[in-house]
Order: C-alpha cells, then sequence, then structure tokens
C-alpha cells in the first residue's frame, strides 16, 4: 500500500467508461483522480455539466466540479492515466503520456497487440506486466503503457486459465451475448435492439479480439525471447509467447444493460469430468502480488450450481462487479465441456480492470 | 389441390401455437377448421372469450364465435387434427386421434423420437412422411401421427440440409438465442428477462433436441431398415437411420417476441470457401413434393449480405415467416464455416410447420 | 378516384417516416412515386443502399433500385410531394416546391401554425383544406402546403371530434406514453430507454404542440375570417377559428416501438354517462368527402371493451395502422370522462396521414 | 434508539416484496430477524431453497440457511411482524398477529381502510401513528395493525404534503407509469410487456387506491371525532378526517423493472409560481420524530432541474430507495402546476415504508 494517494487522472471522462472510471475511483484508498479530460466540446465545463452520466449510481461528489481539460500532457500531469479514450485518438495520446513519464493504463484496443505492451488480467498473467521494462526500454520512456482486454476476452479469459492451470486447453468455442454498455452512449439504438438481436458487434472485428487475446494473456512470458527471423541481428528480449490454444467466436449484440454472456465449449489436454473442472474453477487463485489488491475480486471466479445460472441482471454484480461468474458446467458431445461465461462488461470488462492494472504496477513498484 | 375444402381441428387451441394455428388456417385454401378443442376451464365458451389473444394481427373472424369443445374423439371430428398440446397431455391423446382415423399433425414432442413417427420439414425430408405406412401396420391405425421438430431444430435443419445435400456435414455447433413466445404464455416472467439473458430453455431438455432431432431429419428413410440386435426375430421394416453428424448445443432465452437466432459453426466431409457454401444455401430448393404447397417456403432459404443479419425484428416475417433466413457465412477457424441461422419459432418452428405437413400428407394422398 | 397514375415524390425518403411513405405508397391505386429525395450524403445511391431500412416488411421492389436525388424543384418533378424533412430544412424548401407548382403534403411541423396552412386529419376536418385556396391567393403560388398534425396529437383529436360534436368538449388533461419510431433513426439511445421511462419528449416542444394544434383543428373554418385588430386595413379572409378547449398535456417516451398511447381526461358542455360517449365514439363518421378514400380508416374509431385495451403492440395495426382506437371509457371523478387512446404513430401519425391528406386533395380537386 | 435489538418476523418472506423485506432488514441497526414464514410448500425448506430470488444484490448470509416456518402465531414470534401477504390473506392473519401482540407492519392493502388502522408514510403523517391507541380500545389488542400506502400513492402523497402545507391542494390529477415488480412474482408476463404498455393495473383496483387513499394520509388525524350520524349513541374517538382534496387517476403499466413514474397536475388554494413551489418542495422536512429514524429518507423530497428527469433507471436509488423524487415542475395551462414523481415502489412504496413504520413506532413507543 502506497505511502500517500498517488495522483491519477482520467482521459476520455465523460464517455460511459469514463463515467465508470469516475464512478470506481470514489474514494479508491490509494489513488486521488486530480485531473479528467474530455473532447474540446466539454473542455472548460464542469464536469456535472459536461457529462451526461448514465449509471444508475449518482455522479461522486469529488468530481462534480472538476473542470474537465484537454488530454494534453500539459493540462494532464497524473503519476497513472487511466485512458477510456477512442481506440483512433488513445493511439496517438497513449504513447506522448508514457514518454512524458505517467503510467497509462489502456482500455482503448490501439495497443493490446504490441509486443511491448501488456495485456493484462491481473488474476491470470500479472507476471507479464513486467514486459513494461522492455517496453522503456524501447521507447526510451519513464512511463509506460498498459492494456485490459476487451470486454468479451476478460471473463473468457479468467475461467479458461482455471482450466488451463488445471488441465490444458486445446481449442475453444464462444458465442457472446453482449450488453449495450459495451457500445459506449449513444451506442445502439434503441429501434436497433427492442425486440432484436444484432448478430454483429463491432462492426466484426470483435470475433478477431476474441479469438487473439486470449491466446496473449494465456501465452508466456519469456524475459529472451528469440526474435523473429525476419529481425535477423536482432538481439533477444523479453516478449510473450501466444498459448497454443485454437479459438472460435460469434458475437451478439443483446437487450442487457450490463454484462456479458459467453457459451463456452472447450477440448482439454486431459480431459476430466465437470465436477473436477468445477472445482478447478473454485479454487482458482490469482497470482500473489495480484490477490490483496483494492479491486482484487473476491472471489476470482464464482461458480453457479442452479440451472439457469448466471445470468446478467442478476449476478453481473457479484465481488462488485469483479468477480467471473461461471454455471452450467457440463459435458461437450463433441469437446470435452461447455459451460457459461458472465461478466460486467463496463467494470471487470473495462474501468475496473484498468485500474486494477494500475493497482498492480504500484504494487510490483514499477510507476 | 384437394377437390373440396377439408375439414381440420385445433387441439390446444387457446394457447399461443394454438391461435397461430387459427390465424394461419384463416383462408386456407385446402383447409376448413371445423372444430377446436382446449382444456375444461374453456370448454363451451366462444373461442374469442376462452383465448387471450396475444398475436399482433387480430383474433380471425371465422374463429370468434366458435364453441371451444372438449379433445376428445366424440367431439372433434375431423380428418387432419392439428395438435398443440402440452407434451403430457400429447402423449396421451394423440393416439386416440390417430385410432380413430385422423391424421395427426403434431408439434408436441411426444413422439418425435418414436421410430415409426415422421419428424418432418417437408423441405427437408417429404420422403418420410412415408413412415407413416409403417406405422399404421404397427398399431393398425387407420390415421397416423407426425410431428414437426422443435423450433430451435427447425432452422438449423434447414440449413444444414442444403449443405449436407452439398458438401456433408459432419460436426455442428449451434448456440441459440431463443424468443419468448416459444414458451407459451404467460410463459416467461417480464422479470425474469427484462434487461437480461437466461442461459438455459425448458429446463435442459432443449438442448437433448437440439442435439438429437437434426440427426433424425437429416438421416435416410429405409424401406427396409435391419431390426435392433435385441429385437432377434423380429422382421425388417421401416425406419430412419439417424445421420452420423456430431452436435453440440447451447440454448439461451432473449428479450425477443418471436423468431430464433441460432450461431453454427460447422465441419463439412468437404470443406469449401464460405461463397460457395452461400450458393448452394440460396440454390437448395425443396423435394418436388414439398415444393409448390400452399405453406410451401418462398424462398426455402434466404441468404442476407449484409454483416448484421438476419435479426429477429427485421428478417423473422420474410417468406411469410416460412422462410429460413440465413447470414453471415464466414470462415470458422476451427472447423470449417460460421454462420447464422433466424426461424419464426411459432411460424415455421411450429403452427406453420405443422399445416405444412398436412399438406405434405394431402399431396401424397396420406390422409 | 383519378383517371391514371398521379406522380408523387418522397422528400426525406431515408429516414424513418421517408420509409413509412415509400411502403405504404407500394401499389398505392392513385400515386405513383417517380422521385425520391435525401440528403447530399445519400445522392447518387440506390435506395437500397441509402437507406438503413428498419421497417419489419420489406423494402419495396419498386424502390429498390431507384437513385436518390437532392431536394430540389429541378429534381424533383411531382405532382405531389410528400416531406419527411427535418422542420428547419423544410421550413425552406416547401415553399420552394408550393411555389413550382407541387402540393406539398407535409409531415414536418414548420407550417403547422400557419395561418393559411390547412391542418389536416380528413377524418375530423376535411373542409379546412380549402384553405389553401386562400394560400395561394396570398402567396401567389400554383402548388400548396398542407400539413398533418403531431404523432401524439393525431389519435387524441379524432376521438375529441366525435365527442365534440356530439356533447362539446371544454377541457382535456392528456398524458402521452410514446413510441421510440417518434424519435426518428437512430434516435433514442437504448441506453436511455431499457428499463426507463423519459418524462419528456422532444425537448419539451411536444407538449405545446399537443396543447395547441387539436384547436386548430378542431376550430371552424370560416370563409371570411376578420383580420386581427393589429390589422388594420386587411380585408376579411379564409382562416380558422381555434376551438375554445383548455389543454394540459404531459409527454413522456417509454420502451415501445410503434404506437403511441393517450390518457386522457375530460369536460363536457354536456356531460354524458360513458356508454353514450362509447356510442358517439362508434358511431362517428368522417365528412363524407374524407370516407371512400385509399387510406380512409376502417372504422374511423375502434372502441374496445376490454378493461386493459387498447395497447400498442396488440392494437396498433386495426385498420392498417390508420384506425384511432379507444378504450376504458369510464367516469373521471374531476371531469367528466377518462378513457385510453392508441394511434399507429408513424402510420396514422405520420406517413399514412400525409397520404391521406394527398387523396382529400385529389378528391376534392385542389392538385 | 432501543436498547437491544428488537426481534421481528416477516410474514410473506419468499415472495418478491419479501425478498426486499429480507434485504433492507439485513444489518438492521435495531431490528434482527427471527422468522420467516411463507405458504405451505415453502415451510420446512432453508429460505435460499425457497425463494427465487429476484433481487441483484445477493440473498443475504444470515437468511440463507433459516427455515421457512408457517405464517401462525405459534411459529412466528416477534416484536414486529412484517407483512408481505396478498390482501386475503393478510386480512385473516394480521389481526391474529395484532391480537398476539404483535405490531403488524403491513404492505397488504386489507386494512388500509380500516377507521381505526394508521395508513402511514412516516415523513407525512407521523402524528397518524398515535391510531393505533384507538384500535386497541377498539379491539382489546396488545398489538396492532399499521399499513403503508399503495406504491403508486407513496410517492405522489409525500409530494403532494409539501405543496399542501405550503400553499394547499385542492385537484390532483395523476397518471402513472408502474414498474413490473409491483405485479410481485411471476407477475407480468413478458409477452404482456415488450414492446407494450397495458393501460390498466390491477384489474382497476389500484385507480381507486389512488384516488383514496393520498385524502387518507393528507386527512388531519383528531383525537375525538364524531361518530357518523348513523352510529347514533356512539361516543366521539380519534379517527382520521379525510382531506378536501378531489383526485383523478389514470395507471399503467410499463416496461421498468423497479421505480413507479407520475405525471400530475394540481390546483392550489394559493397558487404560486413553478420556483416557489420547488423550494417548498426542497425545503420540506418530515414531522420531528420521523427525520432521524435508520430509515428515514435523505432528503425526504430530492427535486431535479434537468429537462428530462426523474428518470426511474437513474433516479430510483436516491437516497437508497426511500426519496421521492420530483421534476419538471412547471405551470399547467388547467390546473395550477404540473409535475413528474419518482418512487422506488418495491423499497420507499413497500418493504422500505413497512419498515420505516416500524421505526416509527418503536420511536413512539407504541410496541
Amino acid at each position: 500500500m502506497p505511502s500517500s494517494q498517488i495522483p491519477v487522472a482520467v482521459l476520455g471522462a465523460t464517455g460511459s467508461v469514463g463515467q465508470r472510471f469516475m464512478s470506481l475511483l470514489d474514494n479508491h484508498p490509494w489513488f486521488k483522480v486530480v485531473a479528467l479530460a474530455a473532447s474540446d466540446r466539454s473542455v472548460g465545463q464542469k464536469y456535472s455539466d459536461a457529462a451526461r452520466w448514465v449509471l444508475d449510481t449518482p455522479i461522486p461528489e469529488y468530481a462534480r466540479d472538476m473542470i474537465v481539460v484537454p488530454a494534453t500532457t500539459d493540462a494532464v500531469q497524473a503519476k497513472i492515466v487511466f485512458s477510456a479514450l477512442h481506440n483512433e485518438v488513445a493511439k496517438d495520446l497513449e504513447p506522448q503520456f508514457a514518454k512524458a513519464g505517467a503510467a497509462v493504463c489502456s482500455n482503448a484496443s490501439s495497443y493490446r497487440r504490441g509486443e511491448d505492451v501488456p495485456l493484462l488480467l491481473p488474476e491470470v498473467n500479472a507476471d507479464h506486466v513486467h514486459l513494461v521494462k522492455q517496453q522503456r526500454i524501447n521507447h526510451g520512456w519513464s512511463g509506460c503503457i498498459t492494456t485490459n482486454p476487451n470486454c468479451t476476452s476478460t471473463g473468457l479469459t479468467i475461467a479458461l486459465k482455471a482450466l488451463d492451470d488445471a488441465f490444458g486447453v486445446k481449442k475453444v468455442f464462444a458465442v457472446s451475448l453482449q450488453a449495450l454498455s459495451g457500445a459506449g452512449y449513444p451506442g445502439v439504438s434503441s429501434l436497433d435492439i427492442m425486440d432484436n438481436v444484432i448478430p454483429n458487434v463491432g462492426n466484426g472485428g470483435e470475433e478477431e479480439k476474441v479469438e487473439w487475446e486470449p491466446r496473449k494473456m494465456l501465452g508466456k512470458f519469456i524475459e529472451t525471447l528469440e526474435p523473429p527471423s525476419s529481425a535477423a541481428g536482432t538481439s533477444p528480449r523479453a516478449g510473450i509467447e501466444l498459448a497454443n490454444i485454437q479459438f472460435s467466436a460469434h458475437t451478439n449484440r443483446v437487450a442487457v444493460i450490463d454484462g456479458h454472456t459467453v457459451c463456452v465449449s472447450v477440448q482439454l489436454t486431459n480431459p476430466v469430468e465437470p465436477e473436477i473442472a468445477i472445482q478447478a474453477l473454485r479454487d482458482y487463485a490469482a497470482h500473489p502480488s495480484a490477490r490483496e489488491l483494492p479491486s482484487s475480486p473476491r472471489p476470482v471466479i464464482s461458480v453457479r450450481d442452479e440451472a439457469d445460472r448466471p445470468q446478467p441482471r442478476l449476478d453481473r454484480l457479484i465481488g462488485k462487479g469483479m468477480t467471473t461468474v461461471v454455471g452450467r458446467v457440463r459435458r461437450d458431445p463433441i469437446l470435452d465441456l461447455k459451460f457459461v461465461v458472465l461478466s460486467h462488461n463496463t467494470i471487470r470488462g473495462a474501468a475496473g480492470g484498468s485500474i486494477y492494472n494500475a493497482e498492480l504496477l504500484v504494487n510490483e513498484n514499477l510507476l
């Protein structure tokens, strides 16, 4: 635990994920929001005027009268910078903040595939955070960029990690039923989703993310990774070896406010009965350095016994929205196991995930 | 086309599927509803008083003042009897009607697995209808029982049939997002589905149906099937040889009124590119004897080109709700192809399907 | 009935009301769509590419391949021009078309309060259509502008007309529960309306419309209206004397796709029992010249007897969406009567209303 | 504050209001749940097995393993008995508990009109609670029955109280948009409310309640009320003189999970501008004895300035669901003021209200 509160900032603070950041940072034991930035339209306004608040908890008192500043390294000075920026904007701005010395904890997808950028779920791959050392060497930054995965990859990867550690995972079918808040605000038109399902998310890019991101997070952190042969002459350096798991994903949007549900079928290296798998899921514990942080999920995974759970409305707030909820673990007639995963997409899968990443950086003395 | 209108009856006429029967039989060119039966509570009432009408088209004029009778072979005299009964009730009553000489076209699941009962989608397996001859021999009935499949199996099987004919299908992953009307009325409580998904349908039996029924419909009708070895001494007789395809299904309930969406991944015997598969789906034509019936879907399969279709609200009424709508045909990273299937669950998947079956019986002179 | 089909055009054809126009004009017995215009972004595209179709009936075949043109009097040449334009755009463009000789039948609110512009519900005030003669004199136009009211005013005014004719109406309380399609597309964000009600529509302007528009439509058409005293020296001319009825309105947005519900309490000049009022509503017939047009509602008003009707999902399509549905007519403890009115907001309350107005113009030889 | 925890019980603990009681009593500073009763079907089961939990907060730990007992005075022994019973059952059972010495705090409507039964909103009419003394005299009970109003009357009456105290209220129009949870579980079928509004609640009884209950709560507690003339010979006794206010109510069910919205127009004895009324609403303070109780709303009334608030999803949890939220206070063209009231129907309007009543009884030494 840090000796004094660490100054943090939120970029993109007025959007729906930005609002979750502001809400989750209210009374945070380690962090104090000292700046919040948004687009030109909002700059100079009080936060309570600039943000069209959409959460069902009230706008935090500390934030109401803060003045929105532009997202520049001059205007925003903080040790940790949370990024709820759109991807294109994030791509430009995040390196500027890293160069200026800030630890950028980003929810944007721009740098998730960066070979020196950790893609983090602390309960899964806390050790990957040390990749920022290589990143600093590569770019000469005093700050750094860390990322959290796509909201659908999040719960899926946490559940798979427990199974992979115990039995090995070889193949994964995943079909998502994703919540509306994942599309931001105003996001999905009511006329598009009332009495309806949209069998595609994010113009198709979503499925590629779900098929790739878990492989990075379930991959191995290697201190001296051989460079690709095309990079002859380059010396070995730290990197991530992608997990050798095959993924197939279908992503769908459904009429749910918060909470992504994913139907999963998996093939295991060492197949087991559902009861054994349930025990492994229940017993799963985060890496020690990610276990006792302020945002650590308690428990990491909750396994429901009921035949019709998890359900987003009833289960998304388990563990304050940080817990991954699994249910209906049963045999799969083609692969080995079927189950359902639920994760709160704007808490565990977005703002809460970035904050948890920042806590891990603090805990590992990587600020 | 029959020379005069054929008298038909509807059992379970007041429920939500019963209402679809009544609506679809309004102005049917071949059939005339002469009796409608429901539970004791409704008997003796006018249909318009007994049925809590839930469709968005008005109650048909012909039906308003018909008096509900009990579901007995005395009270209901008709050449064709449509059954929208609950499974337990159907189990008892349908054989009585078959014995009494009626062709029972049932939406109930009670006899779908019967080895002498055709499970029919006329555009898929019209030839299976001749299994009723064996059924009549076995039971000494002058009538017969035919069934239509579960509403989620319906669209899935039709799409698979086109692919199976063209390329061979080996493995199928299917995840459904099913509409509320599939649960009948009052069915799903609003408190259970608003802002929610229920990751289970029908107490679990649904997934078994989706994993088994397509195998029967995609199976071969064999005039002289060898009896199982345990039935030594029995002579060969007509039957269905299940298709050798593996299925894995997850079924979910979502906040949609009508229209079941299914996300499907398939492995083919002869893998092809998506464009070839799309062509095969578009070209698929029903068996000749099922092509020109009053309820024949036109087209059998509609393939959408848009990246976010089919969608239940926008596409469920294509082909008057009898067409199977397919979209997003693309490569699957583990198996061969991924796609999405949409089918109207109370029209193609229930009442409309039973009526189509009845038309096939007429066309094949099997009444 | 005209001797040959009349060429018509739709301005703003790609929006949600524009789509309704295109759909309702499919196979219209009198009108043939010869041009469709939309914003610059769409010009030059095929209609099927330019319009993001949101209706649950398919895009009409006749329209699929029509090329979108700009909304100018050069590009759009038609006897009748239907306007689904936004108000600001309509304000500029509609007079240009009227000047160029077209009969503009507008759904926009820009000219509803114009003292020489008829605000029309043909079943209510068909005689007001002759105000276009004064309009032509005032502006020297060969064409003209007619308007239909706000979608919430529509059903309310039709029900009030029946009561006003029979008993006189003095005061009206109206609280609306309005559908999402009234806000256009994308319109209301799903995050704003799921599990929610928005107690305000259109930034407040809606309530003023509902409190004023019915007074014009229920007012008297006077051939030689005295000019206002402030206009000394002006000669008498035709105009509308507003009805002397007081209105108070609250407007709300609810999670319904189509169909505006309005809860109404009224004070009558000659109070009557509910049964008498019901009879007057049922007996109400449109002005003879509005009775037998292609879009005439049949019946004008449908009164439901059930204690829980009308309901938007079940009753909005009565009379092909042109009928006004009334229910729950009962005593009001403060005023005289309470009742509920339902009207389809994009059919009777928008595109269908404009088309009905155009038919009236034809029937009255006012083109 | 009581010197030790008071033993309380919940009747009807498994239903949706019963669940709210269990949830709100978790960690209550004064009360400890010692018994919970439900229907025969549930008796003998653990609470976590008997209740189909529908709240989005988890079932409280204290309650999970409690065994459900029958709702008899033998099985349920507690100083305070909270009743979430259905009205017919409540009618029989509540007097038995009052006779046996318990203070029954009931959410049922059975005794709300009882002339010696207080109908309580502590922030409105805390003084009425002393009517239980007369009740005890009348029946010879050591216990008593108190009631809280219908969920729609609740917020409405609280807002009216602030205006009535300041300016006098003469007439009230109220149109409700009520949440689904008000109908209990399973309550409203999803097929009845998706894409729909039901313009009637509770088979019509709801409107009568909303038109009558506020008059009792806004009425005067009179220690020696003259008996009605028909009761000649009866001596004066304590009672409530109904407020001389006229009400007209329309009640509607909408697709909202929790939170009743009411559109209100009022006539005042001393008409004022909206800003003055807003100030009176903001300044309203509860009766001193109801101000500092554990469930006292803080604030009693929250007035929103935004043009589109209150909204149920965003505002129902203000003040932990006990605050009445008012917005859109503006002039009414017929009466004097229009505004919108929002109140959480199962917290302030049901379980929370009963608990607040119980706290008042304790504070006034009336146990």
